[in-house]
C-alpha cells in the first residue's frame, strides 16, 4: 500500500512538472530534461516513465485534457443564450490560469497538425466541444433569443471559431485584449447574432 | 556576377526547402537536417547559412512573411463590406496553397508564444492585419452597410478573430469545414453584423 501511495504521489509530481513546462515553454519546450529539472529529478528517472518523445507528448495531452475538464468554471445556467455565453466565457483567457491553459492548447496545434493520430484527437476534441455548445444554441432559438431560422450548426461553429480567434489574439496581445474587452466582444457578437430575433 | 547569380539561386533553393519542410511538418519539424534533406545538401552547408536553430526559425518566419505578402489574392474592391469579405476570404484556407500557408502560421504560434521577441513580432503582424481590415469596416459603416453605431475596432477584432478560428477548425477538420462552408459562415457572420443597418 505505501508503494502504491508513493507511485500516485510521484505521478502527481510528474503531471505537475509537465504542466509547468507546458505553461512556460509550450510543447516546443517539452523535453525529458526540462521535466526532470522541474522535478529536481534525473532524466534517467523520467525515461522510465516516458520511453519516447511521443509518449511524453501523449501524456502531456492527457494532463492538458484532465486539467481542462477539471478547471474552475462559472456555474452554467439552463441551456440557452446565457448558457452559451457562460460556456464561451469559461474558455476565454480571462484569468492567468485560463491564459496558461489556452497557451498550452494553442501550442499543441503545431505537433497535432504534424501527426495524423494527434490531429484526429484534436479534431474529435473540437467536435465534442461544439456538441456541448449546440444544445445552448438550440435552446436559445427555441426561447426566441436567436432568430427562428437560426442554423444551429452554423451558429455553433461561428461562436466556437470566434472564441478560438479571441484566444489567439489575447495570448499574443493581452494589452489590447484584456478580459473586459474579450467579454464585450463576446457580448456584442451574441447581440448581433440575436439581432433579427 | 555569376557568383552573385549562384548565391541568389542557392538562396531560393533554401527558401523553397524551408517552406516545404514547414508546410509538411510545421515549425516543430523544422531542423537543419530536414532542410538539408529537402535540398539534397549536407547539413554542414546549411550550418553555413544558419549558425543556430534560432537563426533558422527567424529565416523561416521571413520566408513565411514573404510568401504571405506575395500570395495570389482576389482583387480587393473598393473599401467597404465587399472589400472586407474579400480580404477575409483571402486569408481562409480555401485552396491547398492557402491551407499550407495557414498551417505554417498556426504552427508558428507555439514558438512565438515561448519567445518574447518572436511573440512581439507576431503581435505586430496581427495588429498590422487588423489595420488593413479597419478601413473596410469604416467604409462599410459610412456606406450604411453596417449599423451607424458600429464600433470600428470591435467589429474589426471580431471578424479577424472569427477568421483565425475558422482557419484552426478547417485545418483540423477539413471534411466538416470545406471551402463552401467556410465561405457561407463568413457571409452569414457579415450578414448578422449588418443586420441592424
Amino acid at each position: 500500500m505505501p508503494a502504491r501511495g508513493d507511485h500516485d504521489a510521484r505521478r502527481r509530481d510528474v503531471s505537475e512538472a509537465v504542466w509547468r513546462v507546458l505553461a512556460d515553454r509550450g510543447f516546443g519546450g517539452l523535453t525529458l530534461r526540462a521535466v526532470a529539472a522541474e522535478m529536481n529529478a534525473s532524466t534517467g528517472l523520467l525515461t522510465h516513465y516516458f520511453p519516447s518523445k511521443k509518449a511524453l507528448i501523449a501524456y502531456a495531452l492527457d494532463v492538458a485534457d484532465e486539467r481542462t475538464a477539471n478547471r474552475p468554471r462559472q456555474t452554467t445556467p439552463e441551456p440557452g443564450l446565457e448558457g452559451l455565453r457562460t460556456a464561451l466565457l469559461d474558455v476565454l483567457p480571462l484569468t492567468p490560469e485560463a491564459a496558461a491553459m489556452n497557451r498550452v492548447w494553442v501550442s499543441s496545434w503545431d505537433g497535432s497538425l504534424a501527426d495524423p493520430e494527434l490531429g484526429a484527437r484534436e479534431k474529435d476534441r473540437y467536435e465534442a466541444w461544439r456538441s456541448r455548445l449546440r444544445p445552448h444554441v438550440e435552446a436559445a432559438r427555441n426561447d426566441g433569443d436567436l432568430p427562428p431560422d437560426t442554423d444551429i450548426d452554423e451558429v455553433t461553429a461561428t461562436v466556437a471559431a470566434f472564441t478560438h480567434g479571441i484566444v489567439v489574439q489575447a495570448l499574443f496581445d493581452p494589452d489590447r485584449f484584456p478580459p473586459t474587452r474579450q467579454t464585450t466582444l463576446l457580448n456584442n457578437l451574441l447581440h448581433s447574432l440575436a439581432a433579427l430575433a
